[in-house]
């Protein structure tokens, strides 16, 4: 695979955009760096001639973009999804620099597709959002103000993205196919009924371990065959309580 | 002089600059990178109620920036001033990457202004403008596409500046202490138990299934409290059995 079918592996996911000349302008961002997979979830308003004034020369990003109804649906078959955020955060996962970011997503993207994702404009992401990505990259601020605008942030990612081709050789992972994105969260959904049929959740605070677990197999990065052995042992101790 | 006024060293110029909400995102682009020194030459409209409002939280850099009649007046008193080109040119001038320029910006930044030049949107920079600067970087591009908009390109410079910062923010990884090799031992001993107990283990070929599981956890790098929720499961597992 060369460097470019890399970059069109790897998608850019706008959660809950509320201005659609952000929408154009992270198009043309992404276009410049030879990204083109816009992932589009709940935009306010779209499509939009402001949208396709701010595009200017990436308007076929813009025509291409898939629209989704949940973040789930933008992200499914990815392997790695990374989430941005304006600063980092007091959230159960591993904060990476723009820089490595890129270095992981286009490694992930040799052979599968992979995710980065955005928040609105006012809100960012949010935590549960957050949740369902594997890093979370921010792009160190000075002190004084640390919001970039959407489409800025988008420029320097893809500009990283850019920046880390051609592919250095890199150790390679030795392992199986990587679990994509639904597989993942199917055996987090199964993991939590057990943990409650065997009482183990505090039904005062049931989101509060998963939250600790979801960070623990993120970093795992789980391969579809090892999915297949822990909803095993989950399904066994099931079995076993009737 | 620390890093901070380093970058207060560093002076964007935008020359000729033709939307006035360029010049606003421009601002931004700085603030939220920690510069401050904007110059204007000729800009088509400025002061502006859509820089303003572009500049969003930024409107203080707007309010410092300085108009100059030529690139000239712009440079004055600056010991290294950089071009910024949406392509490399063939120009008698020695080319560099944004990091390379990021570098050397910040080196000369320490005693002395030092310039970072953009030209209009829809130009560039004249081949006389560039001849009035040391270098030349280029933000490397796509092949189909490479016109980044003015103030997406000052963000990429900008983010480079502060990456440049020796004392950069480092990403790291949130989270706790790590467990110790005796303590993921004691996890995974408790957990094969369990696994033989609710009959999930191959009685023919029990350690293949464990050798599975230990490189899953060992690719995960434990932490102690994690250790202690797993083993807090699997303890609930087996007392549901009884």
């Amino acid at each position: 695979m060369n460097a470019a079918d890399k970059l069109k592996n790897i998608r850019v996911v706008l959660s809950r955009p509320s201005h659609p000349g952000n929408i154009g302008a992270a198009a043309r961002a992404m276009k410049t760096m030879g990204l083109s997979a816009l992932y589009l979830v709940n935009p306010r308003r779209f499509p939009d001639h402001e949208a396709e004034t701010m595009a200017s020369g990436a308007r076929d990003v813009l025509a291409g973009a898939r629209v989704c109804a949940s973040l789930d649906e933008a992200l499914a078959g990815t392997v790695l999804a990374v989430a941005s955020s304006a600063r980092p955060r007091e959230l159960p996962v591993e904060v990476v620099t723009p820089r490595e970011a890129a270095r992981r997503l286009l490694e992930a993207a040799r052979a599968h597709p992979a995710a980065l994702v955005f928040g609105s404009e006012t809100s960012g992401l949010s935590a549960a959002e957050v949740g369902k990505c594997r890093l979370l990259a921010y792009i160190p601020a000075g002190p004084e103000y640390s919001s970039l605008n959407l489409a800025a942030a988008v420029q320097v990612f893809a500009y990283e993205l850019r920046m880390a081709l051609p592919e250095k050789h890199q150790a390679r992972r030795a392992g199986g196919a990587p679990a994509a994105h639904e597989e993942v969260e199917g055996f987090l959904a199964h993991l939590e009924q057990t943990l409650a049929a065997i009482g183990f959740l505090d039904p005062r605070q049931p989101k509060k371990l998963m939250r600790r677990l979801r960070r623990l197999f993120g970093r795992a990065q789980l391969e579809k065959e090892e999915i297949n052995i822990l909803r095993g042992i989950l399904t066994a101790v099931n079995a076993r309580r009737r």
